[in-house]
């Protein structure tokens, strides 16, 4: 039986979501879970992407196989009992063979939250704290460049290989209340340091450390990669995964 | 020169405010920050009150004596360089020589925080998670007993010995904003497990375990304190600490 999860954590103490020899990941942490659950059987988990480490989720989704038969309130209470406090199951659902939580992927949203008033220690590891000035006209204006279909190689990791960098931005936003700034990115798929990269050098045209136009210029390759910053991970937050309905549903 | 802080921290790695050999505390760090700003001379703080282990801080205020002459802008810059970033001080005047952070304390603020939605892994350490059902409406009618002057003894710790146990309680509150409850007290003194236990036990009225009347029974002592319950530390704030104007201000 193939199910699909879905699942929030808390990326502070994780090496990332991916599996690393001797590290505390999401990844192991799941399978740890799985391999009680699945009849001491290894069971591989598969989820919609990787996060890095200190990236947070509030849904994230995930597919598996099982061969015993649990049902989904059963799956989701065993699941929460063998994993860390750190993670957490909300939903768990039988789907259809075929259903691949990766490649069936319709569209991913992502936020990432800034501070710009007094720091606050209780949030230090769940927002990015920026003590200077933000022009945040420029920043609303410059966000609406990266909307469409456009070859983003220039904002990915440089240690990300792929045979195709192009992917499609549907919706961006930037909303303020009062000191917190949201930044968020609706689109097809993002790639390894993707959205830290744009959140970055969006920062750096906020602080009028570089030009208004530079996201364009970034995309059609008028300047290099050396005007894109990172910016830290943990104010990131994957904080959504769809799906067609019809793939999901068990026939 | 004397002077008042105002500072908020994260109480989850810390075994509470006050000093105690060996162990990690609010108090400690504090004492070697201003060991190094004060000439390397060993500096006593003296904070309005403390604070459990795994209890926070919005706004908590000190005082200390300092021979050196450094300004209010400065102070605060050097204690923030010094301290860790758990701890975060916002605030620092010079204030009159008889100013104590402790007796000069007119109101102070505390509120609890709990979740009785979905449980949410990044705020594990900041919330109270309650997963059964609460009738409110009931807390709201109970948590108005606390009301006034009353001897607050049955709610205190045991170990906590004082020659007076009567506190006055301004100003109680409990909001509802979605799946977050804030219970809120202000008052002119709170005693060691204070409210955790006011609060502990008004979850107990609300969860239907002890009778909507019991907290006017434990203040007459008309029931024993095992009808006293403690709620866990993460959820509770030191939200604000109140001085008269007049007391604080330099002549």
């Amino acid at each position: 039986m193939k199910y699909l999860i879905k699942f929030s954590y808390d990326g502070t103490n994780f090496f990332g979501y991916q599996k690393q020899p001797g590290l505390r990941t999401i990844e192991t942490e799941f399978e740890k879970a799985l391999y009680n659950i699945n009849n001491h059987k290894e069971t591989r988990i598969y989820a919609s992407g990787r996060t890095d480490a200190g990236v947070h989720a509030l849904c994230q989704c995930a597919h598996f196989d099982l061969s015993v038969d649990i049902n989904e309130y059963k799956l989701k209470r065993a699941l929460n009992s063998f994993l860390p406090d750190d993670i957490h199951v909300f939903f768990a659902k039988e789907v259809n063979e075929n259903f691949n939580s990766r490649f069936d992927v319709v569209e991913k949203e992502y936020c990432y939250l800034i501070n710009i008033g007094e720091y606050e220690p209780i949030r230090r590891n769940y927002i990015y704290q920026y003590n200077n000035e933000l022009n945040i006209k420029k920043m609303k204006r410059a966000i609406k460049c990266f909307k469409g279909e456009h070859d983003f190689k220039v904002f990915t990791s440089k240690e990300s290989i792929k045979n195709n960098y192009v992917r499609i931005i549907n919706k961006v936003q930037i909303k303020r209340k009062k000191n917190l700034l949201t930044i968020s990115f609706n689109g097809n798929g993002f790639m390894k340091y993707q959205v830290r990269n744009m959140v970055g050098t969006l920062i750096k045209i906020g602080s009028e450390k570089i030009e208004e136009d530079s996201i364009t210029k970034l995309l059609n390759g008028d300047i290099s990669d050396k005007f894109v910053y990172t910016a830290p991970p943990q104010g990131l937050y994957l904080k959504n995964v769809e799906y067609n309905k019809e793939i999901i549903d068990k026939k």
